[in-house]
């Protein structure tokens, strides 16, 4: 991890916008930590209003979203609210020349992120959508170990996210769980899929998908496979990353988040025609210790150092505006009979040189 | 269970063509069996009939298929060959007048598995294809909550089926793998798959996939997706099944095969237009205790009182088809971009007024 | 559960002393609850108390402790500071006629325990060592099936109780970690030990136990051992029950912190001498759902119930009393060389008739 | 592992006495290894002689132990009858001039078993106690990096070996289930404990403990406490290894048997009277890849090269005699109310130089 700036550079004046779910996390670390100076936070409700201050004095509070974005003392946003408000809070944020921390996914549809993020960047502001993974220890732990070329040639990965939880009313379970193992798989893979292919089914809500099988395929080869569910008997949070040198197993829920199995099949060659041998390896499995930091802090952080520094956030724009694209592929193709989609590259990628 | 009727029959004599990785085990449980008089074993590799005759004195062995084809005291052949001779020989035993238990998959293709059975209906024999997992006590104890309503209505099915394992050179992972998954959801549903989308990729051998993902959709509403792999750090053979009253995790690795959760989600009804109200429930887990008969024993029984009393075996000739057919579908579909794909309704299951 | 009076009758005016590892959580508890009215925080440490008050305002701060208990206003002090002090502020709250809720175990030695017990059973006050784990669900729920007989006979109970943790450098891992297993304990029988039986050893800090195996009998036959270590490479939290109808195991730190077999061994009688035939019967696994209730809220909520009603609270100073008890026996075990050592009976046990 | 032998040596003439529940795997192995020569098996039972015969021709089958005894062809005896018997038939055998080897333990007492090591002693005869644990690999690996002192300094050692299974009705579970733990704790630190403490409880039989706790105390300061138990809801096959330097937690039962913890807990010094600094360090856990050889077939192996070379066994005549004495101390302490029982030191432990 890069030197962090934070430490030097004075704070940045805050507001939080929206208290649900995540909303109250978001609210703890930004007055914990040391580089934000939390000015004020706004809700529709204002008994939650009431809470918060009696929790954080000091803290304003307010029901009306024109106090926060005319309040020229407050120089950062951070927008928790459901997803179908994100675009246009976020572009009010930015139009009040605030720069805007956004709950993941960056907006409701690939054309608003793309212009959201055309806007941030036109004006000089930063824009961070919310992937809290990218800054998750064993998430990182894992992309230093692809970048290091230590699985070998990736093959392909399989993830699971599943189990009995709270559906959405308006939008499938790609729209709300999708966003975490995909913007998972951009970071690793350093690339954004050239197509997906979904099947699924709406059980409880007509209409709303809530278990779904997602595909992607990659440039350079990889395919990951995504499986998403808010109906399941137990939790599971497990993605499998199969490389030509090593597989890893990374389980957010386990006392052993990531882990490292030294086994893998050698195609021996040249062979001649028809003839194959493989040889299967199959050796120690290791359980690296993996530092307890909480990411949404390491987010926060990363969040100060590029307004203060003009540095590039690990959670950018570009990534936020993708993860929309692969999410809109996927969908389409989940209401396609599975069609294979391809994921549309975003200009702010092509503009980035990402591609 | 049904009462079984080998006990009071008498024995059928029987020869055993094939002693690769599962013929030991068929050899063994035919010995054992009083139900059976194992006569003959016949394999290509002289060095293994040795063996074979050290063990098991009294059975005759030879490398000429013909000398079981033409032995009259041999009323039904086993065949536990490569699948690419599945039909060559199974053809030749039922032109023979021999009853055929044959290993999964049936055939190599519908179009042969559709002439096997209708052979074997036409000469009045037995076709029994070796879904083993057909017999298996905790899917049986499975198949048995879903017949009595106690699942509630089926939502999906997932299964993984993976580990580090043996590649086959000359068919993908579907079609070594698929059989034993398909086998099961035909036979817990009771019906087959309208259609199949696969994915997957050739990772070791060109040509040859070895990770895929397979989805179904069966006519009454049910999605199952079954993942299946050579390439795996861990082995996993987990199946979960999700109702509206109960979900089931169904795990032949595990000491605890069958967990059943009493756990689910209602929507409240009727509600206005747009406002959903969901109740969730988590309750007990039961792990019921399964009886841990041999599955291959199982299915030799049924296979000696239905040559003896004309009963249809469990793992019909049917499913064998059927099973074919839904294999055929998800290749197509993996070679053809993850479109979807229908599964062909097998003349013989129309026949059989199964549709 | 009884019913609860504390909604109904007026909240308790409250002091907490000692804000260490555990006095936070108290803090919070006392709170969030109704029942109970916060008035006071008393530390040594005056840089703690600066956050007690900025994160509870209203809440007043001492650093001397005669501020509490020469407050009239306060009816209840809960101390939550070394064991070494516990003899001392609880007979000072309890002399300036105030509620004692202690933290476990009650006091230094059994001596000291009973002049507290007696102390306030004489001013007819609330003395409540916090044995936080009797108001655990999954300890309630296994009590429930004990006292209504369905584990049968209960044979014997191993727990261990081990990680790699805090060292405490003037007490032993049995003063440090038992009182949580022999409360248990002693809840589940009814009834205290006979004797106890102790080995370990001082492997870090000489002369300070840091694993220990205590051997406890109680009358009725039932054998306990625990297990308990600051060293150990995993953390365990494993009670395991035996009982001639059904066997326990209870694990706090498991998503299934109760699992009950429907197993046994059953000797078959009248056998003539020196015939004996067993039974094995291995039947279901049943996990039920335990309620996710805090227990340390139903622990407050009961110290306030006592003082409003005059309940016996179910952790109560005779409970308290006889874990010191059992808690000095195993030590003088320990250090003599593992003798057997009486478990003395505290003359409040006695004096209550729960012998 | 030193350079076996038996490759280039002449087979051994062998016949095995007993064929209950371990002998037919001896019977096995000892037809399938080039290094022994299977001659004849004795068993009171001839219908169970008759099986023998038609699985292995061409083995002679007596139920006369003396057929045995007097026939000069056979060199060596493997015997695995009841422990009560050992005794007898090892001495007639040893007595006959024939190598043995013997289940473990040993012999029903300490006497009996140091009696067999001096009498094969005197006579030259390969005298092997039947533990096979010494040559499991997990256990060999774990070996390895004690004697090369991986681990640091041992604390203590912690085992569980418990679940529902057999009872002994004429020994306790100690003389039934120690000789396992026993004998692998005496291979790994290398010498036989000061001591045994040993607490339990006859649960079902009236005076045949089915539960008991063991703790042994070790010259160089190690404590090993083992849980043996008939009676338990689930298998635990546990051992908990404790150093300074690592940890190690070895379960037969898991497909990862081994598994090492880069943990521990340091004691800075110096310090002052009073103070300690502890600091506590998590790191990596390895789970290496262990080799899947059948530990049987080693242990075999050695007791030809014994027989044939004049080396000796791995699991010699004296670790035989002293797990007996250490089995001897626990069940009197078992008796003694748990009073710590002195460990016999065996002559032949004397002789060998090993204290």
């Amino acid at each position: 991890m890069r030197p962090q700036a934070h430490a030097s550079l004075p704070p940045v004046r805050l507001a939080v916008v929206g208290t649900g779910y995540w909303g109250p996390n978001l609210i703890r670390n930004a007055r914990e930590l040391d580089c934000f100076d939390l000015q004020a936070v706004c809700d529709l409700r204002e008994e939650i209003l009431v809470r918060v201050r009696s929790r954080y004095p000091g803290v304003r509070t307010t029901t009306r979203l024109d106090d926060i974005m005319s309040d020229d003392a407050i120089e950062a946003v951070v927008i928790a609210t459901p997803v179908s408000t994100h675009y246009d809070i976020a572009a009010a944020a930015l139009a009040a020349g605030k720069h805007v921390l956004v709950e993941k996914p960056l907006a409701g549809s690939l054309d608003m992120a793309a212009r959201l993020a055309a806007d941030a960047s036109a004006r000089g502001l930063v824009l961070l959508p919310g992937h809290t993974f990218l800054y998750s220890p064993p998430v990182n732990l894992i992309a230093g170990m692809i970048a290091r070329g230590e699985l070998g040639d990736i093959y392909f990965a399989s993830t699971s996210r599943v189990n009995l939880g709270l559906h959405q009313s308006d939008v499938s379970v790609i729209w709300d769980l999708a966003p975490h193992d995909f913007s998972i798989l951009r970071y690793w893979f350093g690339e954004i899929p050239l197509s997906a292919t979904a099947t699924g089914r709406a059980c409880i809500l007509p209409g709303v998908a809530d278990v779904a099988f997602v595909s992607l395929e990659f440039p350079h080869g990889v395919v990951a496979h995504t499986e998403l569910s808010w109906l399941a008997p137990a939790k599971l949070r497990r993605t499998t990353i199969v490389g030509s040198q090593r597989m890893v197993i990374y389980d957010d829920t386990s006392p052993e988040p990531v882990r490292i199995y030294d086994s893998g099949v050698l195609l021996e060659s040249p062979q001649s025609f028809g003839e194959f041998k493989l040889t299967y390896r199959t050796g120690d499995i290791l359980s690296p210790r993996v530092e307890p930091t909480e990411p949404l802090s390491l987010e926060l952080r990363d969040f100060h150092d590029a307004i203060r520094t003009g540095s590039e956030p690990r959670s950018s724009a570009t990534i936020g505006v993708e993860v929309v694209s692969m999410i809109e592929a996927a969908e389409q193709s989940l209401g396609a009979d599975g069609r294979r989609v391809a994921v549309a590259v975003p200009t702010t990628t092509a503009a980035a040189g990402h591609l």
